[in-house]
């Protein structure tokens, strides 16, 4: 038999993307160190020693995975927008123009492990919840510039605002993927573009 | 040995309260069938007389438990307002001010299912979802309620905003879990209750 010659890191990320992708679809707790390998070439004795437990790469999915495109869809574009608040609000509609069927049957990956881990593994759930901090202090950060700039009330507080706007995406999330429909995203973005507006200056610009 | 003489109905309530409360904790794939029999006084073979299959007992936790839970907790306590929008606004307030560490710690139960099962099960996704329903559907009824009496503005949609207040709720205690704090509820409830109010008619009755 011939050796492969492995390149350890590239073979790491290949771990990961495939046991984010079973992990997505039946649950971290419904996957098995079995079913990941069967999906890879390497051989069991090969994965562990990349991740030394099924935990040790449930983590490094967050912290990997789960952040990078968190950070990516909801915090690092709002920086092409003068006004942020119409940043968030339209990110939100473009996520949901383009939402994929995957993402209407599987859900939100920050949501379901939240949802299935945080109670159970006290690392996994502080994790998930820097994420979730990440999250909300950089929609906090773009809600403090909106209102220097004068596009935010001055009687609001950004923080609870950006609290708010997490709960209503994570919480439409988990209803698209109740109904597996996108119709009930639209009710949620109408109904926060209403309340951002609400809280909004009138002036413009 | 004595034979006890078993109340089949009995036992069946005992093993679904057990099965709720560990299935609560650590999710329904983080559960095996024998983690509930060691927490009765039954043997594995008198647990599959009353459910034939793991999945049995926890179609049995959603339309007996969940169900019964989620209508008397948002819906059936309406009828007692006036305006359906100051109930909807005053449950949402009271359940925060008296929520329990459990529920912050472990969540909302068929917020945890439907992120862990739907797309795992399509039957256990079909349950959850029927109750999902029912609560959007109880609260799009007293919307409706609302707008003919005169307390929701005429151009507002009592199917979306019910899907919106859903969603939110949804959303906020899975954020709650994720900070093991109120807080963050307090922060989704006086959004909500803003919006609630802008989309109500200013005449008060």
């Amino acid at each position: 038999m011939v050796k492969k010659t492995r390149d350890p890191e590239k073979t790491r990320a290949h771990i990961i993307e495939v046991a984010f992708g079973e992990v997505y679809r039946k649950g971290f707790q419904g996957v098995s160190i079995r079913d990941i390998v069967a999906k890879t070439d390497l051989t069991t004795g090969a994965f562990f020693h990349y991740f030394a437990t099924k935990n040790d790469l449930g983590y490094a999915l967050v912290d990997e995975v789960i952040k990078k495109v968190t950070l990516e869809t909801w915090i690092f574009p709002l920086a092409a927008y003068k006004n942020p608040i119409q940043g968030i609000i339209s990110r939100y509609r473009k996520f949901i123009e383009t939402v994929s069927d995957d993402f209407l049957t599987y859900g939100c990956a920050i949501n379901n492990l939240t949802q299935e881990m945080s109670a159970v593994d006290a690392e996994f759930g502080e994790k998930l919840h820097s994420v979730m901090r990440l999250w909300i202090e950089g929609l906090e950060g773009y809600l403090e510039k909106a209102q220097n700039d004068g596009y935010l009330k001055k009687k609001s507080d950004p923080r609870k605002i950006a609290e708010f706007i997490v709960a209503v995406h994570e919480g439409s999330f988990g209803l698209a993927k109740s109904f597996r429909d996108k119709k009930v995203l639209w009710s949620s973005y109408y109904s926060l573009r209403d309340y951002l507006e609400s809280v909004s200056e009138k002036s413009e610009g």
